[in-house]
């Protein structure tokens, strides 16, 4: 049953107006006003405010229609940015994007290792300031910083917990100490869920899709976006898709279980499933410390992307797992559209979507009323500093619109 | 962080108000200001409309602050009526509920077996208004009838789709028909979503917890509610747990998959196990026709609650498979609370919840940040038809805010 915007508030309107010109890319005011219900008046008046907020710009014109041309409008990409940051152990990815979510600069600096948190940030806020100068980037156009993380979080003090690489960090306050360093509205959210948002909001995708991105890094994480805004779960800890049992009888998890995905298909798995075969480990050159885990697993991957006939059948191994758990998942929760996204699946990405969309084609039980579209991130590498750049600003431009219910349960 | 009710719309604010009455029991207005973050002015004046409306009531006075006596509020239970039907090959189930969810009447009637659609609803009205009049129900304070259906469904139209045992099921549109011939609003959706948002209603669950109900009938559902309202997925086909894959190499299933828990733990398994068991079928008059397989399942579940030394780890083995399901769903979708309803729970309820309670204590991924309830609902016989005849109060009385982007793609 279609409900329009008669009843929404200003702010909402403009969100929802500005979210439609996002997904649309370019789109006059005709267009704008049959697409939200809206009357034209309605929607000049919108398309007003937003001109004058700098926020979208009229680029040129449309087909006549009834004599008259369309203008047309998009975002105005350069009138903001936002600063992504990808908080690894061996590794932080910085990106400054534009309003589209294009990337306008990056820096990879050494991760947090061992580093107190307190240095961390403190080495955070010098190196984002130097970035952003030497970008050339203005700082009053500057939404904010998001920063993408690992690990277990509790959204009430929005600290890492339980990440074992990191324990200094698990009652420490990201949020509080960066902002104070940086001056600058700073918000923490794990990568996989960074990566849902960044591909939600530079893929495009409309705010009426019920999505999901498979990020793969150590491990997998599963992020979700439905009715256009991020599905946290009860403690901001959805999607911990490696943790699904898909052998029930399999090999013991860390976590307890048994047959997790994560133990039949996870980065530590392929180089294990690697260094069976004869040969291989000293062809590839895979060093075998758990220290290499990564950069192994990506060597092994983009030997099976290469054919190699040992490491082929290693990584489609790894790829009928996760894609077994991605028909559970689509069953489970009736998607849309998957995206695999983070450096997993850099080299060997299409091995995993290939099996990914003959399985669903073939297995998804709603097969017969809607397809489940399966797409490949266009920036595997950058995928949690990218979305976590996209978190600040979809939160900040498009606010989703926080039920009574949730208000009332929120105090 | 915090958002109050500022924001929100009149309508918005009064199903926010009433819900938080619902998930109370009995709150003074003082309680609801307090929790809801509007002022005492604002409060005092929604409740007065509330109790104009009759669907609140004063019911006493409440401990004395500050010298002065708190008017206690609740429903006012009787004000309003909501009809819920349980559609199913075997049998339909009628329900007349008052606005807290307590069944006012009950008819058992025969199921639509191989009658032709159009036949059954006109059976449809004229049992249900015999049902009204013999509970002495005024018909004016009907809110509609809620139903609950089995099988996929396509929500544009309405239909069941691919019952295989109700074909002619297809392209019948319900909600249509059903309306025209009882003149009040119809509602359908599946049994796990009714089962649901039944407990939600009748359990007083608040709006902010992330839930789920398990329903098992001849197989399962999950029925999630979030943010106080239903998760339906793309096309309203969410909570297919009987196919998530558990033993991804285990025996192939009807829907292509291999190892899904259907064919692990369903009542056709259960038998399956049992008629392995010598002497058990002659023992338990098992009849092992595929027309007996709930009837069946129900005599060996009832021997397993008696510690029926061949039933028990029957139903044992099939908890555990349930309870490892249901671990890799609170792992994807961190839940807080998980409610077991359905048929399939009436006899051993119990065994199935020990099971869980026990594997999420100690298996959860987010053991160590939250603990997720694990209980067993108190009508599991009529677990859908009393959630269909919620879902009427709830869509009425709390309709959600649909968000201005749902209202952008719903046109």
């Amino acid at each position: 049953m279609a409900k329009h915007l008669k009843g929404a508030t200003a702010v909402e309107t403009h969100s929802a107006i500005l979210d439609l010109i996002r997904s649309s890319g370019v789109v006059s005011r005709i267009e704008l006003a049959d697409r939200s219900g809206l009357t034209g008046a309605s929607i000049s008046r919108i398309v007003k405010q937003l001109l004058t907020e700098g926020l979208i710009a009229e680029v040129g014109f449309g087909d006549r229609t009834g004599g008259k041309r369309r203008t047309l409008l998009q975002l105005n990409a350069r009138s903001r940015h936002a600063v992504g940051v990808s908080l690894d152990f061996a590794s932080i990815t910085y990106l400054v994007t534009d309003l589209s979510g294009e990337v306008i600069a990056r820096l990879d600096a050494d991760g947090i290792g061992h580093e107190p948190p307190g240095e961390v940030i403190t080495r955070i806020a010098a190196e984002l300031a130097g970035l952003v100068e030497s970008a050339g980037v203005d700082r009053s156009t500057l939404m904010g910083i998001g920063m993408a993380v690992a690990g277990r979080q509790d959204s009430a003090h929005h600290v890492l917990r339980s990440n074992p690489q990191a324990d200094d960090w698990e009652l420490f306050d990201i949020e509080e100490t960066l902002s104070s360093a940086t001056d600058l509205a700073v918000v923490v959210e794990n990568d996989s869920t960074c990566a849902a948002i960044g591909e939600f909001w530079v893929g495009r995708i409309p705010a009426s899709a019920d999505f999901a991105t498979v990020y793969m890094a150590t491990g997998f994480g599963l992020g979700l976006v439905t009715n256009g805004d991020i599905y946290r779960g009860s403690s901001s800890n959805v999607g911990e898709i490696g943790h699904m049992v898909l052998d029930v009888h399999g090999p013991p998890c860390w976590c307890g279980s048994q047959g997790c995905l994560e133990m039949l298909a996870a980065p530590a798995r392929i180089v294990e499933r690697a260094l069976e075969q004869p040969g291989l480990a000293d062809e590839l050159g895979l060093q075998g410390e758990p220290g290499t885990i990564r950069q192994d697993a990506e060597r092994v991957a983009r030997a099976a992307a290469a054919d190699h006939e040992q490491a082929l059948p290693v990584i489609e191994e790894s790829a009928f797992y996760l894609s077994r758990a991605l028909v559970s998942v689509t069953n489970l929760l009736d998607l849309d559209q998957i995206i695999l996204a983070g450096p997993g699946f850099g080299a060997a990405g299409e091995i995993y979507l290939r099996r990914i969309w003959q399985d669903l084609e073939r297995l998804s039980f709603v097969r017969a009323v809607h397809p489940t579209k399966v797409g490949l991130s266009k920036s595997s590498d950058i995928s949690a500093a990218l979305g976590a750049a996209s978190l600040v600003l979809h939160s900040r431009l498009t606010p989703h619109q926080t039920s009574s219910r949730m208000a009332l349960a929120a105090r």
